[in-house]
């Protein structure tokens, strides 16, 4: 292992963070509040950053472990560094770390129990976190697990120039940076249109970034549900899709083919897993809580669409609806985004694989010796990619049994439970009953918050970054 | 599609089980009961078999579609004409076909609400029924299956002289000859202790029928609480935990070699989930329950054995333990016993070799070349029988999870949701809330009890069998 090489991209990665602390420093003082969790933030980063920058300065290139260890350990010291101005502002460290883990891994999960309490800039850095993850899923998805040859090569299908098989870094300049182009336009696409629809520059602005980096941190205790207005949930229905969207895709549709999208199976299946879902939740809402019908479709269409792209948003408390209803959110949960999107869960394209997996064995078991293979997009689905799909989401789903034990046997109830596992392993946010979407993750026992940390951490970087650090084979020489 | 033979099979079937129904009209005269469901459920299963046998008499060989449409119409078959008794006696047919599918696929899950009102010839009948079912899934297993190439050939491990690839029929007699001597030795030796433990011989032998097919019906609504008898709750333990065995691998032991049994892995592994989980769950009820150490035990081990054996005795309601010790019995109920045993769930095979799958898939992240291929008892497991294996789990956690939608959208609460569905296809007999172990699945909605039928019978046949017979290719020329 290369230690060198990997403290010298986290040096960068502090100093990067360091220098984005500013914004919300910036805010402190038009709000005039205390700029000391920024100050301190922003120098202690910055130390930190500029010290390892300096000492361990390195351009070698990234090999597999190095890229593996990178990918982790930059999540982690997000975390570590960006929670300073949550604990210099009287946050006890175990939750700070949680909800700044929370935002980067774009999970939106809250662990503050009386939100309006805080000020102004601490919870536009609560939310600017969530874009910044965003911005770093990018990269990620786009530019790193493409060449850890896990989870599948080919999800993403950027389709960008690439490098020769050993070399990383090259490549993270050239797709990131248009990439980053669509997420960035598209940010300021809708705070515009957030503005118009009457929230104030500063709603806007958060609520984009929690939006866009399907965070789903609002300033407000009562999210969405706050502002009561069908035209903002709109408008956030139409940026949480997009932003769940691969944004690749989006590029390509924009700048090569109008017509791409509406090819794209992926896509497709996203677009449909919308339209069913919300379908049936309607017709379980009219029965269950006997709501008009524009109501029920403004409650299903806003939790279908927030819960699928992983964005956890709530415009009404969907903790108190019967079980006939929730069941319906419980189970987009299990699918989430789109690959290359800032959402998380197992991706819409892994389910999809997964379920043509499933009908080709069913194939294979009546005609035994035909040869059909699997195809996505018209393309035949190489096996080791469908092998990768498949241990992920066997490795996704003994993560989320852990999980969901451990929790369960702290004295938590199998719903919570289930619930909480899925949702921070999922970046979702919100979950049931304890940890519904206007509750509070304080509740939770410490080891709990310690559980769903390393869910967040785990989830958010497709699993097995994480995981293989913990086999020894990953260690050896 | 060959239909002759396929009704010359099901004539054979209820010739057979016709006559199985004696047994119980000869103990309705015993206790001086009414022979009249008996005698009519005899004459109609009799005339139908008969008239099917004698009408389409075919010796032609089992290809592979009339193999999957035998399997899975013999179940059907046989609840048709099993519950002929208990709809004679006043059962409304739809709960009739529940009890007896529940009984044929040995799952254990209980409609009746009162069952002590009933007949004791016809509770007799009810327990022998899983007997009955149980020697079938043993032809199933042994003989048929691994012939379908599904669900992992070798999983079995017999190892009896094979026949050609297309021709399914000699095996039968071979293979399920030897494993019926080995079950109806078993079942003697446990009548046999269960009486000497004081039951009478009406219970031991009912009881002995619902714990050898790990079944799960006792003729008293509290099971065997009913009891209260550590020593034959002791005896239980001890062969439900035999019968959750490969039957093949006990044999083996007893007349080949005595150590094979301790070298092999399936049952290392299943042995050792009964450890760690009954001694979690002794940790969870000292706290939650606060018993002394000996019920602890006591409750721990049976219900930890009871349901990954998915047998389904219950000797206290743990519906009434808190989640953090439920938590432990839901998870055993996704494990299940072994192969080539009367248990139902994925199999404590399946679970290990996808656990040593994941495994393998974080070793070769690290290690994108290497080439280490996956054993099992030394051996290599070929790659397709772990892709059998793998598209069998994704299958029956889609209908697991289409289920628990189904059933919970239906207005059930999620966790009952979620165990009535895994307690039907997993075949195990109780789950949680409304379908506890001291309750009856009676107050499920009518199309739940339809949806829970079709569990039992999916998850009996191994998914596949029935499954693809829902694919229009199954269908084709
Ligand atoms: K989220
Ligand atoms: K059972």
């Amino acid at each position: 292992m290369n230690q060198k090489v990997i403290l010298s991209v986290l040096g960068t990665l502090l100093r990067f963070l360091g220098m984005m602390m500013i914004v919300p420093l910036l805010v402190a003082f038009y709000y005039h509040e205390s700029p000391l969790p920024f100050l301190i933030g922003i120098g202690l980063t910055e130390i930190t950053g500029i010290y390892l920058w300096s000492s361990y300065k390195s351009d070698d290139d990234w090999k597999l472990r190095e890229a593996f260890a990178i990918v982790a350990f930059s999540w982690l010291a997000a975390m570590f560094f960006g929670a300073i101005p949550f604990i210099v502002e009287g946050i006890s460290p175990l939750n700070a770390f949680f909800e700044t883990m929370s935002g980067f891994t774009t999970t939106g999960s809250s662990i503050l129990d009386n939100i309006e309490s805080h000020s102004k800039s601490i919870l536009f850095w609560r939310s600017m976190i969530i874009w910044v993850g965003g911005m770093g899923i990018i990269v990620l998805f786009v530019a790193i697990l493409p060449k850890l040859a896990i989870a599948g090569r080919q999800l993403v299908r950027a389709e960008a120039p690439g490098p020769t098989e050993d070399k990383i870094k090259p490549r993270i300049r050239d797709t990131a940076k248009i990439l980053w182009m669509v997420y960035v336009v598209l940010s300021a696409l809708e705070v515009a249109a957030l503005h118009l629809a009457g929230m104030s520059t500063y709603d806007a602005v958060t609520h984009m970034f929690a939006s866009m980096g399907t965070g789903g941190f609002s300033p407000y205790g009562r999210g969405i549900e706050a502002f009561n207005s069908p035209l903002i949930e709109a408008i956030l229905i139409l940026f949480m899709f997009i932003a769940g969207a691969n944004f690749a895709l989006l590029y390509r549709t924009l700048y090569v083919n109008h017509k791409i999208i509406f090819k794209d199976e992926e896509f497709k299946f996203y677009t449909a897993v919308v339209v069913v879902a919300t379908a049936v939740l309607i017709l379980a809402l009219r029965r269950d809580i006997g709501a008009d019908p524009f109501t029920c479709l403004r409650y299903a269409l806003f939790q279908v669409v927030s819960l699928l792209t992983t964005t956890g948003f709530a415009n009404t408390d969907f903790n108190l609806w019967p079980d006939s209803s929730r069941i319906v959110l419980l189970l987009v949960m299990f699918i989430g985004g789109c690959a290359g999107s800032t959402a998380g869960g197992p991706k819409a394209i892994r389910i999809l694989l997964l379920l043509k997996y499933a009908r080709w064995e069913l194939f294979r078991s009546v005609h035994p010796k035909a040869v059909k293979p699997i195809k996505f997009n018209g393309k035949t689905v190489p096996e080791n990619t469908m092998q990768e799909i498949i241990s992920f989401v066997v490795i996704y789903f003994l993560v989320f049994i852990a999980s969901t034990f451990c929790i369960s046997i702290m004295g938590v109830d199998i719903l919570t439970s289930i619930t909480a596992s899925i949702t921070t392993l999922g970046n979702i946010g919100p979950g049931f009953n304890l940890v519904g979407p206007m509750a509070s993750f304080n509740g939770m026992p410490a080891l709990a918050k310690v559980i769903m940390i390393a869910n967040m951490w785990i989830g958010r970087l497709e699993v097995f970054t994480v995981i293989v650090m913990f086999t020894p084979e990953f260690w050896k020489k």
